[in-house]
C-alpha cells in the first residue's frame, strides 16, 4: 500500500473511498439521513412528508455495452435510482438527467436513452423535468441521473433498523442479471415497496444492486447486527447457482427484515396480492450483533463465500 | 448536414440537441416549469413552497484544467447549480454528487473536490447529503452535481416573465472569467437574489453562464420579447473589453428585468444594501416582441456581434 499522500483511488476499495470523501461533510438539522442509505432523507416543507434525494450514474463499458439498445440503457439509468426511492418506502416525484458524451455520438442513441427514461417515468408516475449535456473528451458516454421523492415519516424504511431475531426476506429471484439482460429491463419494486410499507412494519430495507454477499453485510453493519443466511433457500433465477445469486449483483430486488412473528401473515398477504407475479422468500435471520473482535457475525450456511467472508465475517 | 438517421451530436448545436432530447418528455401536473429555465419548478408537499431541482456537470479538460486546485474545482462544481437556484429567487436545501473518475486519480484530488464542495455548502447554508462514484474507462474526471431548493410561490422568478419596456440589469462585472480564474472561485448571487425577491417585483431572471450574448437572447425568447442593449454601458471587468464581456461566459452574475419605474428606487436601495461590494447596472431595455419574419428583435448598439446576430436578430 503506498504512503497516504501518494494513494490513488485504485489503492482503496469503493466503501473506503466513499468513507474518505464524506468524512468532511457536515449535515445540517434538516438531514435525517445523509450518505450511506439508499437515499438521503430530509425534513420537507410539510410535516406530512419527508424528502428523498438520490443520485446514480451509468457509464458506457462499465454499466452498459456500446451496442446495448439505447432505450434499454435509458430505462436502466432511471430505473436504478427509482429502485432506491422504492427501497426507502417512498414515492418518486421527479428526475433530472446529465449526459456527458463524445461529440461523434449518434443523435439517435441519445434520443433513445431519453425515450427509455420517459418510459420509466410514465410507467411509475413522475416526470423527467430537466437536464444538462456536456461534450466529453473521451469516447464513452456517462448518464448521471438524480431523483427526488417523498415518504410519510412513519413509513420511511432505513437500512439501519434490523432487529435481533428478525426474519430476512428477499423479493423475486437472484443472479444472472447481466448475461440474461435483466439488468437493462428490470422492474423497480415500487408497487411492492409501497404495499409493504402500508400494511406491515418493515424494520430495515434496501435494494440489491451489488449482490446479496456485498449488500446484506452493509445493511447489517448499519443495523449493528449479524446475520445467518440459509444459502439453500436462496431464490435463484433459472440456471443460476447460489454463488451467482449471491455475487452477481444488479438484481434490484428488495432485501428487508421484519419481526419473525409477522412472517406467516406477510407471506399469505403477499401471495394474495402478488400471486404468481413475484416470489417472496425468507432467506435467513438477523442474529446477535458483533463478535469479540468487533467484526460482524455473518454466516452463510453450506457455502464458502470468499467475498462475504472478507467483508463481514 | 448529414441525413437525419446519420446525424451525430456534433452536427447540431447544444440548444437543438436539448430540444431533441426533451421533445418526448411528458410533464405531469406537479411540474410548473420543466426544462428550459435555470431550475425545474414543481408544486411541493406544502402550499407555502415550490420545489426547485437542478443538475449540472463539470468535466476535466472542458470545465477545469487537470492542474487546477481541487478545492476550487469542487467549489465551482457546486457553486454553479447553486447559482441556478439563486436565479429562480430560491433557497438551496441539499445537494448530491456523482464523480466518475479514472482509477489512477490521486485520492487527494477527490478529497480536495469534496472539501471545496463542503465549503460552498457551509457558506450558503445547506448540506451535501450523498453521492455516487464510478470508475471511468477514460483518463479524465466528471463531477455531476444535483441540487434541490425551494422558493415561495410569489417569489419564484422565471426567465419568461420579461415585459415590454422593462429595464434589463446585471449584477457585478462581466468578462475575463477564465483567464482570471474567477470561474473557479466566484460567489453565487444567493444573498442578492433573495434580497431582490423580497423587496422588488423582478419580472424575469437568469444567471449568466454562457455569456450575455448567448444567454440574454434565450431569456428574451422565452419571454417572447426583443431587447436593446447599450453596449457602452456594459460593466466590464478590469482589462476586459465589451466583446469579451458579452462572449466570454462563466460570469455567474444575475441578469434580470424590472419595470422601468422601479429602477431609481432599486438602484438606491441596492447602493444602501450592497454598497461597494457589488455593482448593479442597467444595460438596456426589453422591446417589442418579434419582427415580421418571426425572429426576435435584438439590438446591440455600437457593436457588431456575430454570435448574437446569428442566434437572435
Amino acid at each position: 500500500m503506498p504512503a497516504e499522500a501518494n494513494k490513488r483511488l485504485c489503492d482503496i476499495g469503493e466503501d473506503e473511498l466513499i468513507a474518505r470523501l464524506i468524512a468532511g461533510l457536515r449535515m445540517d438539522d434538516s438531514v435525517l439521513c445523509g450518505p450511506g442509505d439508499d437515499c438521503a432523507v430530509l425534513t420537507g416543507a410539510s410535516p406530512e412528508w419527508l424528502d428523498l434525494l438520490k443520485t446514480d450514474v451509468v457509464v458506457e463499458h462499465v454499466h452498459f455495452a456500446s451496442d446495448a439498445d439505447p432505450e434499454q440503457v435509458g430505462w436502466k439509468a432511471l430505473a436504478r435510482p427509482l429502485s432506491d426511492i422504492a427501497a426507502m418506502g417512498g414515492l418518486p416525484t421527479a428526475a433530472v438527467v446529465t449526459i456527458v458524451t463524445p461529440d461523434h455520438l449518434p443523435l439517435s442513441q441519445a434520443v433513445g436513452w431519453y425515450r427509455g427514461m420517459q418510459k420509466v417515468a410514465q410507467t411509475y408516475g413522475f416526470s423527467v423535468v430537466g437536464g444538462e449535456s456536456s461534450s466529453s473528451p473521451a469516447d464513452h458516454a456517462v448518464i448521471s441521473v438524480s431523483m427526488t421523492g417523498r415518504v410519510e415519516p412513519d413509513r420511511c424504511i432505513y437500512r439501519s433498523g434490523a432487529k435481533q431475531g428478525d426474519a430476512i426476506l428477499v423479493t423475486g429471484r437472484l443472479g444472472g442479471s447481466l448475461p440474461s439482460g435483466r439488468h437493462l429491463n428490470f422492474q423497480p419494486r415500487l408497487t411492492e415497496s409501497r404495499w409493504l410499507g402500508e400494511f406491515f412494519k418493515i424494520n430495515a430495507m434496501m435494494d440489491l444492486s451489488d449482490g446479496l454477499a456485498k449488500d446484506l453485510p452493509r445493511m447489517m453493519k448499519l443495523s449493528k447486527m449479524g446475520y445467518h443466511i440459509n444459502v439453500e433457500n436462496l431464490p435463484c433465477h433459472h440456471g443460476v447457482d447460489a454463488q451467482a445469486a449471491m455475487g452477481d449483483g444488479e438484481d434490484y430486488e428488495l432485501l428487508f427484515t421484519v419481526t419473525r412473528e409477522l412472517v406467516p401473515e406477510l407471506l399469505m398477504a403477499w401471495q394474495q396480492q402478488f400471486a404468481d407475479q413475484l416470489d417472496l422468500t425468507v432467506i435467513g435471520e438477523v442474529v446477535a450483533a458483533t463478535k469479540s473482535d468487533g467484526q460482524l457475525s455473518g454466516g452463510w450456511d453450506h457455502f464458502d463465500n470468499k467475498k462475504s467472508s472478507s467483508t463481514s465475517s
